[in-house]
C-alpha cells in the first residue's frame, strides 16, 4: 500500500536543549502522525530520556536505517540513530562541545538525506551557537551551516505565523544601516523572494503587501522620502513583471490588514517592523522557513531554552507548526515542482 | 443623594463623521451609564439623527444647561446643546466648513468646562482635519487645539490598549530623524512622562520598560550603539531618581512581556515601534490620552470614517474604552491629586 504522507527529517537540535522534548511531544500527536512520516535524525537514547521527562516513559521507538525503511506506525517514533550523544555525558541545560558536535551532525545528515531525495523536507530543532562553536564549528547559525552544506548562494528567511507571513529587506543590522539598505534593487529582490516563498507554500498568485519605511509610509514625502525614492520604483518594476504588489503601506496597519486576509505576505523594511507583529501574534507557534536553499527546510523560531531543558515544560507548538508548514511545502512541491 | 459617578464632557466630533453614532452606542450601554455621568457637548439634533441610524429612534435626550444640572438617568442621553449643526445641512460623510466649525466649538466648550472644574474629564470623538481647516481653524489636530485653549506648553500622547500602554520618544518624523531624536535628554524626558502617565492612571510605582532602538537592543553594540550612547545614560539617571526602569530591551519581545504583565508601560523609540503592536492588540479599542494638559483628556484612536458615517455600522469599542480610561484617571485624580 502506498503511503502518501511525505517523509520529513527532524533534526534533534542541541541534545542538552528542549529540542528532544518538543520533538517527542509533537511526534506523538495523532494529527502530526497522520500528516507525515517523521524521521528523527539523532541519538535514540537522548530521545528516550526526553520521553521520560514528558510523561511518556513507555514510548516505542523504531530505528530505521534508511528513511524509506521505516514503518512510521502510530504511537511510535522513528529514528535514524546517529548514536552520537550519550545521555550519561550530556546533561540538560549544559553547554558542551559533545552536544554541539552531535547537533551539527544531525543537521548535516538530514541535509544530505534531503539533497539525495530520501526525505522531502527538513525540520530543525534549536541549536546552541556556543556549544557549536566549542565543537569547532564556527557558523553564526543554522542558516550558514545549511547554506554551506547545500552550496546555496543567497539564503533568506521567511517568518510564518498562524495568520501572517513576513520577509525582510534586512535583519541583523543597526536601524541606521537598515535605512541605508532600503534600495530599489534590494526591495525588488525581496518582493521576488516574497513571490517565490508564497508559491513554495502553494499560493499560485500571492497578494504581496509592501510596508513603508516611515510612519504613515511617509505621508507623500512629509516624513521621509524613501518610499518615493526606493520603494515605489521597486513596486513599479515588480508590477511590470506581472506581480500583485501593493504601494508602500502605513507600517502600523499593514500587518493587521494581512492578518485579516487582505494580503498573503508582507515585505517588511527592517527586522523589528516584521518581528514585533510576528512575536505578538505567534509567540509560541512561529516558524522560520529558509528560502533559497535547494531543499525544503523549516525551523522552530525559539532557542534551546536551557533554563527549562529537562523539566518537560517546553511548549511544542512551534515544532508542530514547523512540521505543518514543511508538509504544506512538500505537497506544493510535489504538485507544481516549485522549489523554495 | 450624592452621585459619586464622575461627570465627563463628551465632544461630538465632526457631526458628519461616525462620532455621533459611536457616542449614542456607547452612552446607552448600562455599564457606561453606571460608570459615569456623561454629558455630550454638541447639537442635540445631530445626536437624535444618529440614534435613528443605530436603531434607537425612541431614545430620550435630556438637555442640561450646566453639567451639574443634569439628572443623568438610565436610558437617557444628557446633552449640553450647542445648537450649532443642522442635520438638514450637514450630510453624513461630507466634508464641510459648517461641520468643522461645530466640531471645534464642541472641543472648546468641553475644554472650558474642564478648566472651570465643572466636568472632571473630556473625552473626544474624531475631528476631520480638512473640515476644520475649511472652517478657518488651522490646527494640525486635536492636540494643538487643546494645548492652545489650555495654554499647555508640552503635550504628549499616551496610547492605552486593553493590555498595553505606550509612550513615544518621537512620532510624526521620518525614521532617519527618529534615530537622531534618540538622545539621553529626550529619552529621560519620556521616561518621566511614562512615570507621570501611569501615576495619572492610578499606578503608584510603575514598572517602566524601555525598548531599544536597534534589533535585539543592539546586542551590546553589535548592531548600533544608540542603546549604549543614548538610552542607558537616560535609564541610569532615572534610576538615580528612584524610578523603576528596565535596561533597553529587545523591541521584538518587550511588548509581549508588557502584555503578559511584566511592565506597566513601554517607552517606544519611534512611531511604528509602538504603533505596530498597539494597532494589532487594540485595533478597535485603543485610546489616546493627552499628557501635559491641565485637564484630563482621552480620545478614541480612530478617525471620522466618512465612508461608513450614517450607516450605523461604526464600532463603539474605542469610545467605550476612552470613557473607561477617563473615569479611571478622574478617580485617580480625586484620590491622589495627580494631574495628567
Amino acid at each position: 500500500m502506498h503511503d502518501s504522507r511525505p517523509i520529513l527529517a527532524i533534526t534533534l537540535g542541541d541534545p542538552a536543549g528542549i529540542g528532544p522534548e518538543v520533538i517527542v511531544k509533537a511526534l506523538t500527536r495523532p494529527d502530526i502522525q497522520q500528516l507525515c512520516r517523521a524521521l528523527v535524525v539523532g541519538d535514540r537514547r537522548i530521545l528516550a530520556r526526553a520521553a521520560t521527562w514528558v510523561d511518556q516513559p513507555h514510548l516505542a521507538f523504531e530505528v530505521a536505517p534508511r528513511p524509506d525503511q521505516g514503518a512510521y506506525a502510530p504511537g511510535t517514533i522513528s529514528v535514524l540513530d546517529l548514536h552520537n550523544a550519550d545521555p550519561a555525558v550530556i546533561s540538560p541545560g549544559q553547554i558542551s562541545a559533545d552536544a554541539g558536535r552531535a547537533a551539527v551532525e544531525s543537521v548535516q545528515r538530514a541535509c544530505d538525506l534531503a539533497l539525495a531525495g530520501e526525505v522531502e523536507a527538513v525540520v530543525t530543532a534549536p541549536l546552541n551557537k556556543e556549544a557549536m562553536h566549542l565543537a569547532g564549528f564556527k557558523y553564526p547559525g543554522h542558516t550558514e551551516l545549511l547554506a554551506e552544506r547545500t552550496q546555496a548562494k543567497r539564503v533568506s528567511m521567511l517568518l510564518v505565523g498562524p495568520s501572517l507571513r513576513v520577509v525582510h529587506v534586512s535583519t541583523h543590522v543597526s536601524l541606521a544601516e537598515a535605512i541605508r539598505r532600503v534600495t530599489p534593487q534590494r526591495v525588488r529582490e525581496v518582493i521576488d523572494l516574497a513571490q517565490h516563498a508564497c508559491q513554495a507554500l502553494g499560493i499560485r498568485r500571492p497578494r504581496i503587501a509592501v510596508a513603508g519605511l516611515n510612519p504613515h509610509a511617509g505621508e507623500a514625502g512629509l516624513f521621509g522620502d524613501e518610499e518615493i525614492r526606493a520603494v515605489m520604483p521597486a513596486v513599479a518594476a515588480a508590477r511590470q513583471d506581472g506581480l500583485d504588489v501593493s504601494d508602500p503601506l502605513p507600517p502600523d496597519t499593514v500587518f493587521l490588514r494581512a492578518v485579516k486576509g487582505e494580503f498573503d505576505i508582507v515585505v517588511a523594511m527592517y527586522h523589528d517592523q516584521g518581528h514585533i507583529p510576528m512575536k505578538l501574534l505567534a509567540f509560541d507557534s512561529g516558524v522560520n522557513v529558509s528560502i533559497g536553499l535547494p531543499i525544503i527546510r523549516t525551523s522552530v523560531d525559539h532557542g534551546t531554552a536551557f533554563d527549562i531543558a529537562g523539566t518537560g515544560k517546553a511548549n511544542e507548538s512551534s515544532m508542530v507548526a514547523a512540521i505543518e508548514v514543511a508538509v504544506q511545502m512538500a505537497q506544493a512541491h510535489a504538485q507544481t515542482g516549485a522549489a523554495a
